[in-house]
């Protein structure tokens, strides 16, 4: 069901000082800047193999990686999985007993769908699953 | 000079739940346990496409696991990107000011050189790098 690791999400305090250490001191690759109004962030995403790194700076007090940043401080925020099919994923997942943040996936940027995991049903772990519409 | 993810390190309490969940709910490929005595960590291994999971169980109470499982509960502990050459990496990015916990490789599972750069100075996230000797 899960093909590969889609990204790696990182909550920082500084969008432009991630970005000094992971282009210019990694190396990495910026594939670029983009602006997630809904989830109130700045994101700057980085190639790592077939796998990505997602720099998160929330934008808003009120979004979830601000209140992230205010209770555990910078660091690892979430994984992202790539499947196949997000709802038939989220349907399977969902009727194991794993508690789901999305019942059905909504979407995602470019031409994705995703929906999230409980952490408290998968072990402290926020987990996002994407897959092309 | 990073190449790939190599793996993700998650710290859990139970490693029978753990490898429940992401091998009988997520479906991924289990590809071994290990005793990791130097670590402290008992560690069970999933397939994600070009990269892997790594379930983590403390096995000792002195064990950074346990340390970290103790502060911050069971979660994302760890990244390890894959990169050419662990030594010249380690050098380079230690002459750019990032603190390092390792100064030089040290051996790690199977034919793999492993080195750690300290969390304060990459935003939170403890990293490991690799590679093949």
């Amino acid at each position: 069901m899960i093909e590969r690791i889609s990204h790696i999400g990182i909550a920082v305090h500084d969008l432009e000082r991630g970005i000094g250490l992971y282009r210019d001191v990694f190396g990495m690759q910026l594939l670029g800047i983009e602006d997630v109004a809904e989830q109130g962030v700045r994101v700057a995403m980085f190639r790592a193999g077939e796998s990505r790194i997602e720099l998160l700076e929330p934008t808003s007090a009120e979004s979830p990686v601000a209140k992230f940043l205010a209770s555990r401080g910078p660091g690892l925020h979430h994984i992202c999985y790539e499947v196949d099919d997000v709802d038939r994923a989220l349907k399977r997942i969902g009727e194991s007993g794993v508690r789901l943040i999305d019942h059905e996936s909504r979407r995602g940027a470019g031409d994705t769908k995703v929906g999230f995991l409980h952490p408290n049903s998968t072990g402290g772990v926020l987990i996002e699953l994407n897959s092309h519409v």
